[in-house]
């Protein structure tokens, strides 16, 4: 939980800004890295000086070239390595003699091959911390910065993208090529442009943490094929939402075991699971994109156009079917179409033709020229019903499609309100499509992406209109007494908690478990049963079984001493019988908790995203329909009414068709408490509560069985 | 249920094979339907003749022009129609006299307009009935029949799309145009293209049956607002799909009430129930598009490649980030990674370099060139572990992105097995991608729509493979029993059965319901409650209470004649108070069932499909998950497991954890014996069994409550 050091300003500047640079590796052979390397620095119009060092040539593409670095009389800001990786470090090693304080090492054949490449890896990141150097890779594509003040294009992609507001940052390296060629069609602009590689220095926190105040960037796109380091990234991406309002995409591959097996043989990560990973980019406000083209589709909205301030959207077509298609979208995605001022509809019917439907979707017709588009454009967005405007246009033989994309420009610009536009088709369309893009109207072929994007930027409007509340803090836990239980058992080289402990470390963070009592001979039973209250419950406690319920060992709705005697027998009986190998530690006599609704809780830790709470309700709901949600812990105060509410079967705690309402308020505090519990008690691996029962409303909770499981290895159980 | 009447084979042909064509309304105005009509016929080359046909001109276009229909001299096959509306049944009139069988009618202003406009559509269908005139429209964009012998553009689209094996129809004008600028784009090549507008005469059912023998069609395409016959789209779908093996691809709009309402205003139609359409497309095997764009990546699929044998895949791609989203997308869509054969690793390891990933995914690396690419996909292509191959190239420096295209294009022809392609970017790949189109290969610009365009394809192969069976028809119903509870229902103007009529129709249908009688005064209720055997369940008996448990009218689990007393008066005393106006006709007495796992079985009339079934597991599974499946009657005998199987707490009726597994060979009986109820007892309007209690395996299921509704209206119930 402690700070994240992340690079400074002046560090990451010195990468994207450099005064002169030195290629280190550069050779004369077109169609090379090297050489395109160079090509590109130059072609592009680097507003810096650039220096060739190569070992052979006298000089390169018309430009003079060094033997070494250490030769170049001038000071050099950044250094490019495009060596093979074998020689890598000694290049750096000369860069870190000669002052340079920056490095971008294109160079592949590090990490991601394993073995040896690992050991390369470690040799040059201690170089570079050796002389201070800080460098984006190895095994990446570079970075572009378009800055006009600097224009460099310090990658070998194929083209420099056009200026822009839109960050781009990506693990996979080929992948950029195929994002730049897209965007560059489109006309979307790059303020920066990043290919991190194996990030063994510069990572993506980082770099995020950097565009948080570059003035350029609007938007920060990111591809990951693993996560990490999931709490920077959630701190991080936080900290830019709130305190910048930039928004932050993110596309995460490996979604899938197998699609993970193959990030893994690629970059030699391991991709956590997806549920938790969905569910902490939500919690941090990441938008989490299912594609690239999502991802751009959702990032033009968001720069190009105000965020929209409400959910009632217009919209305007020449064609009746994309209306209703669009109008599908508009409502999955819970936008709602706006019902228009008598104002605007009485503009519109006077202007518009008799068969023209002025109710939203406004259909002007197929024969519209731009005369319709404008009074309709205009009209709707002039209506305070109206948050913003997705204009359709199909290709007609008479659509005047360059005259009504122009005149969409020159009216988006006269109100402060969003403007999308889905032109459909493709060739006879382009010459709308073209001014539309150059003039920062976000553009989509199928009305339907339209209106995804467009519910984006609502919704990141309205998240970033969210108040931030940290974790509550109970101070009435006893987090000294779970301590001393949990080392002791550690101590002992013990796995799993017995459950006098486990109820002693619930007891500790004052969650409501149900008292209870071991009873390790039959003529205990009856005692301790008593003494509890009858009904109870009863037990086997055994270290080598988990699931007691499916071993024969629970007995529920014991209601005398007698049946105590008898269930106690029988548990030993049907237990020995199946588990013949577990030592067993006697019986647990628990009081029984009364009706109420079942949930699970528990606690995971993941690699990535470290301490995860998990909330569903018990049985079959976990079981088939696996209807759980997740949070990091700790979990802010105003995401655990969310957390609960995420899943589907929520209407059965709020009292549906004859049920009663349950205590939503001391389960959400269990939730609270067992998010402190998982912050300080982090001895704990893994915990399960199965069931909790929350009782009706004003009556509470009450934990009922619980597992606790120690230590960072997964051990097997029985049972 | 009786027999389609199909338009004759002739009579379709006639529309796309005239060979004269008369363009009556023609004018000289450039950028007009009537003027772009006949300019399209003469510039598209139709190889037929074409009669300009105006009041006003001598010739048109450089042709000569007729005053009337009937002054052409000539044969006149098919007249076109572009005059306004209200004088559209004068020149029909006049088309019949001259002997013309076919026509298209442009013509907006008829049945989508309402009022006049209705009449006025049923005056020409009249005309046309009187004379035998086929007519595709009015309100339509018109046809193309791209058929080298007949090449005819007789629509108002701006340019005829090129020569290929796909139909499309479309209710929507607009889009069509969206749609060939789209296609054209991409070198998709259409053999019929079809605008039907308001569909007066010809239907989209007459031309999917004149499609199935249609030798230049190989899928079909349609665009729908509305199923105004969900029956015969239905049977006629069946049968192209079974008899010629074609696929049919509907995209249908209006999945929402605001979509279905801006499609009534739009066409002046009923969009059914959006759940039910699903269910019944994919009963008929038509494969429903979500988006235009998936419409055309799933056609392209199927009708430029064989259709993929199994689901075992090879990816070959020279960058690992869209390898991973490729990976991603395959195992989501349940397709599975080839293991590749030790010929083919063993190849693959020689071939390329040692960094490459010669598992699945094939990673060829980011400088792979044409040699790599070729050795890849030859070698997958030979794997008898592969059942097809999808490659992606992404843009590097040095990727000679039309070497790759062209050697894809010549491999994929040395074997049966489909090959899809993604080139990721746009403007640098184009050259590949062109190159790709033309030769068709399917090509995508994102991976993960190929992966689920391959997807659809195998899919669909196996659902070819599928043998069709009739539904099954029990001999032992009594249907006249039935009709006659049924007539006397409806004579007495009731809507809904008593619970002793509802008893009596199950009896009839030998659905397994449990005995019950009325008792209608408190001396009766322990004389019939020991006949029928302790323990019993009373329910309260009346027409305006259809939820009776809400109430409080319903008691379980009566075990003597005293508590059975008692709960006559519980029951009158909580009903009485809760619903004072509701007639009481006394209380239901019924033996009550085993414990068992609680189903619901409906019935409803949907306004498209007619009579559909439902099914779904009882309480909050319906009520909160909605967690139902549905089958329109009759449902053939292979179907029914599919139903019981769709819903996602199937698992709970096989038993899982501690469950036991329940009788689903009764309970699929009991499903298809209401499936035929439905089918013969058309009476009924709404049924529902809920619950209906399934036992354990081979102890059969019980009806207990059921509800019969009469009519096609619905009348509000209270309760």
């Amino acid at each position: 939980m402690s700070g994240i050091k992340y690079k400074s300003k002046e560090q990451i500047e010195r990468i994207f800004y450099p005064e002169s640079v030195a290629v280190v590796g550069a050779n004369r052979v077109k169609g090379t890295v090297p050489y395109d390397m160079l090509h590109n620095i130059l072609k592009d119009n680097y507003k810096g000086t650039v220096f060739p060092v190569s070992p052979r040539e006298k000089s390169i593409a018309g430009v003079k070239a060094y033997k070494y670095v250490i030769d170049i009389e001038d000071e050099v800001d950044m250094a490019i390595l495009v060596f093979p990786s074998s020689v890598c470090h000694l290049a750096l090693e000369q860069c870190g003699e000669k002052g340079v304080k920056s490095a971008i090492i294109i160079s592949a054949g590090f990490r991601e091959i394993g073995g040896d490449g690992v050991q390369r890896e470690k040799r040059i990141k201690e170089i570079a911390d050796k002389y201070g150097i800080s460098f984006i890779g190895p095994n990446c594509l570079g970075i572009i910065n378009t800055d006009p003040g600097c224009n460099l294009n310090a990658s070998f992609a194929r083209n420099m993208p056009e200026n822009g507001n839109i960050a781009f940052l990506s693990q996979s390296g080929a992948l950029c090529t195929a994002v730049l060629d897209y965007a560059r069609a489109k006309h979307i602009g790059f303020s920066k442009f990043v290919s991190f590689g194996n990030k063994a220095d510069v990572s993506e926190i980082d770099l995020l943490y950097y565009l948080k105040d570059d003035p350029k960037t609007k938007v920060i796109l990111l591809y990951l094929e693993e996560v990490s380091d999931g709490r920077s990234l959630m701190k991080v991406s936080r900290k830019i939402i709130r305190e910048s309002g930039k928004p932050i995409l993110i596309l995460k591959s490996g979604r899938t075991d197998e699609g993970a097996s193959a990030a893994a043989s690629h970059t030699g990560s391991l991709a956590g699971s997806d549920d938790v990973c969905d569910a902490a980019f939500t919690q941090a406000g990441i938008i989490r994109c299912d594609t690239i083209e999502d991802m751009f589709n959702f990032a033009i909205g968001l720069v190009y156009q105000p965020l929209p301030r409400g959910n009632r959207v217009a919209i305007i077509t020449n064609a009746g079917g994309p209306g209703v298609l669009a109008t599908d979208m508009t409502i999955k995605e819970n936008l709602s179409l706006a019902r228009f001022s008598e104002k605007a509809k009485e503009v519109l019917k006077k202007s518009l033709p008799g068969t023209a439907n002025i109710c939203n979707p406004v259909d002007v017709i197929g024969d519209a020229r731009v005369d319709r588009y404008n009074v309709a454009l205009s009209s709707v967005l002039q209506d305070e019903n109206v948050d913003g405007a997705l204009v359709i246009l199909t290709p007609q033989s008479m659509t005047d499609i360059k005259a009504i994309a122009e005149e969409i420009c020159r009216i988006s610009c006269c109100y402060n309100k969003p403007v999308y536009a889905s032109f459909m088709g493709e060739s006879d369309v382009s010459i709308g499509v073209d001014i539309l893009q150059r003039r920062k109207i976000p553009h989509y072929q199928l009305p339907e992406n339209m209106c995804k994007a467009f519910a984006r930027s609502y919704r990141f409007n309205r998240q970033l209109k969210k108040e931030y509340t940290a974790a509550v803090v109970f101070k009435d836990v006893d987090t000294d007494r779970a301590h001393t239980i949990l080392n002791e058992a550690i101590m002992n080289d013990r796995w799993f908690l017995s459950e006098a402990e486990t109820v002693n470390i619930m007891e500790a963070y004052k969650m409501p478990v149900l008292p209870g009592i071991l009873a390790v001979s039959e003529k205990d039973v009856g005692r301790i049963a008593g003494s509890l209250g009858y009904p109870v419950v009863m037990k086997v406690s055994s270290e080598k079984i988990v699931h007691k319920s499916d071993v024969g060992g629970v007995i529920l709705n014991i209601r005398d001493g007698k049946e105590a005697e008898a269930a106690y027998q029988t548990i030993l009986n049907k237990v020995s019988r199946t588990v013949p190998d577990a030592r067993i530690n006697g019986v647990f006599i628990q009081k029984m908790a009364a009706e109420g609704e079942e949930v699970i809780l528990g606690l995971k830790r993941d690699p990535s995203f470290g301490s995860v709470i998990m909330f569903g309700l018990g049985g079959i709901f976990v079981e088939i329909f696996r209807d759980v949600s997740f949070r990091v812990a700790p979990i802010e105060k105003n995401e655990v009414a969310g957390m609960v509410q995420d899943i589907k079967s929520y209407p059965i705690l709020t009292g549906v068709r004859g049920r009663s309402e349950k205590d939503l308020e001391s389960l959400k505090e269990c939730i609270q408490r067992l998010s402190q519990l998982a912050v300080e008690c982090t001895q704990i691996s893994e915990l399960d509560i199965n069931p909790l029962i929350v009782m009706d409303r004003g009556k509470g909770c009450y934990v009922t069985d619980i597992k606790i499981m120690l230590g960072t290895e997964r051990r097997k159980s029985c049972g």
